[in-house]
């Protein structure tokens, strides 16, 4: 699952150990060994958009990450949802921050579960109203690639690579759909 | 958010307090006094299913709930997703565990935002493959309803609501779409 087990109980502060709770749960769980607080581990939500530019939609903007994991190659703007966002407003947020860009937002695209790292992440389309991007400081460089610009062997993610697929797919048939992927 | 704050850090159990982390993050988060630990809270996936019987699909399956919050009341079955699975892995488990339900899983139907909770609800359609059902200690009763016979005023959860209504008017059109909606 990649991600590290807890140690403490976020109520009392004592050790937990990982065991099935007494409420007929089936799976092990955190549990306080003073207080029996049960902590939950779940699922992670990043949220992002493909924002592309002119009437046809020839051109998509990627961002090249000034972070790790995977410093220096090419991403759509994405990160973690917050609380008190939509997943809309999340991909907005990720696309104001990551690219400092002016856009539309579009409907949702692509939706694709990651279980090995318990994410599922979700894109939107979004149409740029402009083609001057202010990225922050997550982002060396904010830039518009043809298709045929891709630099397919340097996108920093596959829900990336398979998100721009289908996107330029779609756009060659001529209507954009909706679509669902799970990655081992 | 209705959610409670974190007390203790899950790294070294020392308390945490809500503020700006150092590293220019622009939310306040719980970080441990001691160690320094940031920890983020996120919003949480709760994944079902719409399981409808016949070749037209005129029956939905309802679960009347035997634990709350909503005791009593009939909903989709549907839970939060877990680490490990995808999301229509979650839902079927969901489907499985509180109707007992034997169906064969379609495509996702809705995606839905409830802010105020921080939970995004997806529902998947499925297609039930028997009208028997064994519910699990969670369910008090299983049945099928056609639309005529669906308790509106009993429905436990707004998104419940959201996704049969979505579901029976598509059903009347003779196609089934993929809807998002944001609760406010």
């Amino acid at each position: 699952m990649q991600r590290p087990p807890l140690k403490h109980c976020h109520e009392c502060g004592k050790a937990v150990v990982y065991r099935l709770p007494d409420d007929g749960d089936t799976k092990p769980r955190a549990v306080c060994t003073v207080c029996h607080t049960v902590h939950y581990e779940n699922p992670l939500n990043v949220v992002g958009t493909v924002p592309t530019w002119g009437d046809d939609g020839a051109q998509v903007l990627l961002c090249k990450r000034n972070i790790e994991p995977r410093w220096g190659k090419w991403t759509l703007p994405a990160g973690f949802m917050e609380l008190g966002e939509t997943t809309a407003e999340g991909a907005a947020r990720e696309t104001d921050e990551e690219a400092g860009a002016r856009f539309e937002m579009l409907g949702l695209f692509t939706v694709m579960n990651v279980v090995r790292v318990g994410q599922v992440h979700l894109f939107y389309r979004a149409r740029l109203l402009s083609t001057a991007f202010d990225p922050g400081h997550e982002t060396i460089e904010a830039r518009l690639f043809t298709e045929a610009e891709i630099p397919w062997d340097e996108i920093a993610f596959r829900t990336v690579k398979e998100t721009l697929e289908r996107y330029f797919a779609d756009r060659r048939r001529g209507e954009f759909g909706f679509h669902t992927l799970d990655i081992a």
